[in-house]
């Protein structure tokens, strides 16, 4: 007789996901079974519910269960694995490329180079995820978290994992004395980006935001805010001295936030794309400052979970997290949907 | 009474540069004065008599001397200079920032912090260049030339100091085995830009122009050509394993010569933008791939051009000159006002 | 019944291996099958069968097949392992980890966090290995040849991307024009480094060794050569103009290898010690040059050893081989110990 | 008739230098004249008086005025030096090479190419300093301070940039989540790498000295210390979770504490030895970890100061200083031969 367990099911397109019984999984070889401690609902799952279809550029297909931002404990094993303990918790790297090319060998299945064959992108798209009582991974997608609290982790694995990879690419430019930072866009990632920079780097950070809420607690973690407005690119370039900010990381990604950080930016700097709003910028030698790399970003590599984990045990990162049961998980995606979430709603399966 | 020299002057916007009798330059404190072995004849120089008016963006005013990729051999020293031995041969490096900001201080006088007050760019761009029987240099702007032909190295201050300093930074792209470069447009500097990917690197050159004859000297060089075209992206990718390519340095800087480069990039590429064109290019999220770093490069640092100096003493990079005689220098701008130039024009005052 | 296959297996210390009939393995979950195509006989092989006893540092125990140099084709494939055709051609990449750690999750095993409880350290090292008619192998740890031919390719594995892991930590000082580097010692690995460097570098290449053959086996591949002698590294220093060398290699680690290395650097060069015989270098600030990095290096990473193949396929790395038969692998290491080997040593079963 | 001014002078080897009155010098060209607000009393002048003889390695031969530490105001400037203001406030980057090299053209003047035949090192070595009431110093050697106090800012020139320098080329292997740094040696220089440190990197630091006091000041700029012992290295160990430390700081450079460093280094990391007791270290291949880097450190590069200027604005630098009059000059050098000095001894001449 199999066991059961509930979870969060994307069952079709443009469907709101159900909450249902569906077969508990066993571990196959190289796979732990985790008991979910909990899974942050991420806004790439409204869009794949809401926006794709058939011929998302995902290739995604239902049915699967939902979940790629998950942490849970050690349950059980499959063949082939060793040194985990039952109950031991984990974070849970996402992304699952094919495991035998360069970009998997270094542990960024994110640009797999057999991605258009792989049979899906990660836990929770394409695989079943972690928004459930238990899930399977394979055992080096899992970041030990020690004695950390494992529930608040859950969206380490992608709300700190993503800019920590994108800031960790241009730490090259923030090294040293009297460097400049700008994070545009303080949701979950954003004010996520600020205590890394403010932890990693010694740059004067500058941030904004249109909800003044969303600045107050970008001030609180050490940024100086700048407010939208006409003016806005000329005042972040009077608080550098003139000389414009070295780094920039736009988590929202629409033709205007994109270029007022290409107008905010000093020669030499580094412009990271985030958000993925998907809009053009029209970039020009003559209107892009000299040297600045125009870039995108995508998720990041396991052993920078690894360093993100650690970057939480230390008190570096403190995420904020509204927590759901499992009862309220599709009141979570509704009010995501709705536009009211602050920080990470994070779902708790065995709360 | 006052020495004079002939000397190849931009007398006013929209104007051709005459060729005229001007007083014989005299070396101030800090200066060395150069009997001027090989003045090359830039595009740029071009754009000022041609293009530019009052509100040029370089702030230049006539008139002044011409020449800005400059060799010579020592005649006299300035005071306080020591350490040289007239008629030894150098290179000059050309541009002149302020001397007292940080970039200065790295001798990347380019990207000065003071360059809104200075009064010129560099020797040949407001102040008097070395298209002349004589120039003066500021001492720290004279790279050695040893035992090299220094006519023929003229060319180098510019013409293979740009792409040197925009392959150097993409260097950590092409490290390594099964790497991928693309040069796009095979004048002047994208020939030189091949000679010197093939020196530096161990990575498959891939090179592309609209002249039959350039690709075919590109070939010689080691390259292997692509044709433009409409499956020229296709080509390249094809070449690459479909996986694109690493670094891409654009010559030309044309709405479709950054998309095909764009185009034909691997995930976290390099792509700079070195041709002058200013078109613009319409960059996104999700048409870009992923982590490609779009750039601009301008000119290079004297350190850099100490490192060209010595690919030349090598044989690593031998520039395709024309020469030309004083009297002859006029046509030398003519030729390039007609596109009849291919390599580098140098004009040798002391033929 | 069980099929059975001929291997050389290390039976005890201080004991010369055996060639003799074992079971053929099977593929367990997540490993291939390979029939072997080559296998590569090492120095420290003979290390541990005539130097180690219960004690060694490596913690090997016998007995366990040999060799940790491989290649082979495709046989069969374990429980939920795709993407492999039988027949496709591969190198082993020889150390296991324990596929949970940080540095394994960036395909280096060889510092993996959990070195002191995993049961061996590579294919060949505690795990039977590849000399013999076949071995398995995790999916992960194999690299794609293509059409190249197998059995000279297999060496790469250990006496390619041994020194070139030492070479990629190395390019930052060897990147541009006028670098020098320096290989001491031209053995299979010496020779090797010498096409590493002169294919991805502009560096001028200086190399040594006490055999007069081998220098001139290092000329052919493009390198400058000094013999030893009192006067050695003054005659280095002469060859870079008195600066000395950027970068260099040591693939013997004797005092006076070490020595004459460090003699001969520049300040800011750096200096690896590839060579295991571990003896001292007294080092001191004031008797190295300034910022001259002092380092080791053990093997490479998945990635590197997918460089390495690219390289290989390319014809940028040859290297040296001398095949063998099975029915002659015992001669082949006699041949060793005896110092009777130039350039590699290859097993190929199945011939 | 001249005017002159008090200056302690370095008249001869293994003699206490004089407070004299000497002649006060007239900027040259390219060169600006400061009035001294502070100049450092360093532990280097005191080997220059009491421990260097005619055949000091520096070459250095008396008489000159000490001080290679310095700030101070703007008074005159020489011919053709143009941008500074009478009244602002300078610090002064101490070393002077040919200038026209390839390590002076990047500002890094410590490494000048032609040091052999230059007439001295630096301000205060070999060339008259700044513990005097006036000073002239080459433009391109002025890092300007802005509103910042240039009395405490004077040890920057040396404390700082000495650390800052070492710290900046191991930011490499402190960045991201996880790391450690250790600091031995807790005078002047260590206590400040402790808050560069702090500023710059997320890591956790260890700090030890042989002084409580010492330690207790660490402690409260925010480093862990481990007292010194026999157990000093397994408690570091301990401290990162057995794993070792990334980057390490050896302010001292006896055979102890480069051991200790070595003992408790990571695999892959960086020990620099900045202290120049210049004792010997027994490096062999098997005892210190893979990959890990010994190197050492020289002072620092114009372009570093100007970022160490920028940390001491932002209040990120906090040089602990005792101040002394003009007539005290002679008492903060016996304090430092007496070894009373706490922090850093400032002479301010116009108090």
């Amino acid at each position: 007789m199999t066991e059961t367990m509930r979870a969060v099911v994307f069952e079709n397109f443009k469907t709101f996901p159900s909450l249902k019984d569906v077969e508990k999984p066993t571990p196959g070889p190289g796979e732990v079974l985790l008991k979910v401690a909990g899974a942050g609902a991420c806004h790439s799952d409204v869009a794949i519910f809401e926006d794709f279809d058939e011929n998302n550029p995902a290739g995604l297909k239902p049915e699967f269960t939902l979940g790629h931002e998950n942490s849970g404990w050690v349950e059980e094993v499959g063949e082939g694995v060793t040194g985990f303990e039952k109950g031991d918790a984990y974070l849970v790297y996402g992304p699952i490329g094919c495991g035998r090319c360069k970009a998997c060998s270094r542990g960024q299945d994110t640009y797999c180079e057999n991605a258009a064959t792989n049979p899906y992108l990660a836990t929770g798209l394409g695989r079943d995820g972690g928004m459930a009582e238990y899930m399977t991974v394979p055992a080096r997608n899992l970041v030990p978290l020690g004695e950390a609290d494992p529930i608040n982790a859950a969206p380490l694995s992608d709300a700190a994992l993503t800019p920590y990879h994108a800031i960790k690419l241009s730490l090259g430019h923030l090294d040293g004395g009297g460097k400049f930072a700008l994070v545009i866009g303080l949701g979950g990632l954003g004010l996520i980006a600020v205590q890394i920079l403010k932890a990693l780097t010694g740059a004067t950070i500058i941030a904004t935001d249109m909800k003044e809420e969303a600045m107050a607690e970008a001030e609180k973690l050490g940024a100086i805010t700048v407010p939208g407005g006409e003016d806005q690119v000329a005042k972040i370039r009077e608080i550098t001295g003139g000389r414009g900010v070295d780094a920039a990381f736009d988590f929202v990604g629409v033709t205007p936030t994109i270029g007022a950080a290409m107008g905010a930016m000093a020669m030499q700097g580094r412009l990271t794309v985030v958000g993925i709003a998907g809009q053009p910028h029209s970039w020009s030698f003559y209107t892009a400052p000299y040297e600045v790399e125009l870039t995108s970003t995508y998720w990041g590599t396991i052993e920078e979970l690894h360093e993100v984990a650690q970057m939480y045990r230390n008190g570096q990162i403190v995420p904020q997290v509204t927590r759901y049961t499992m009862d309220q998980a599709l009141e979570a995606y509704q009010a995501l949907v709705d536009g009211k979430i602050s920080g990470r709603a994070v779902v708790v399966p065995h709360s």
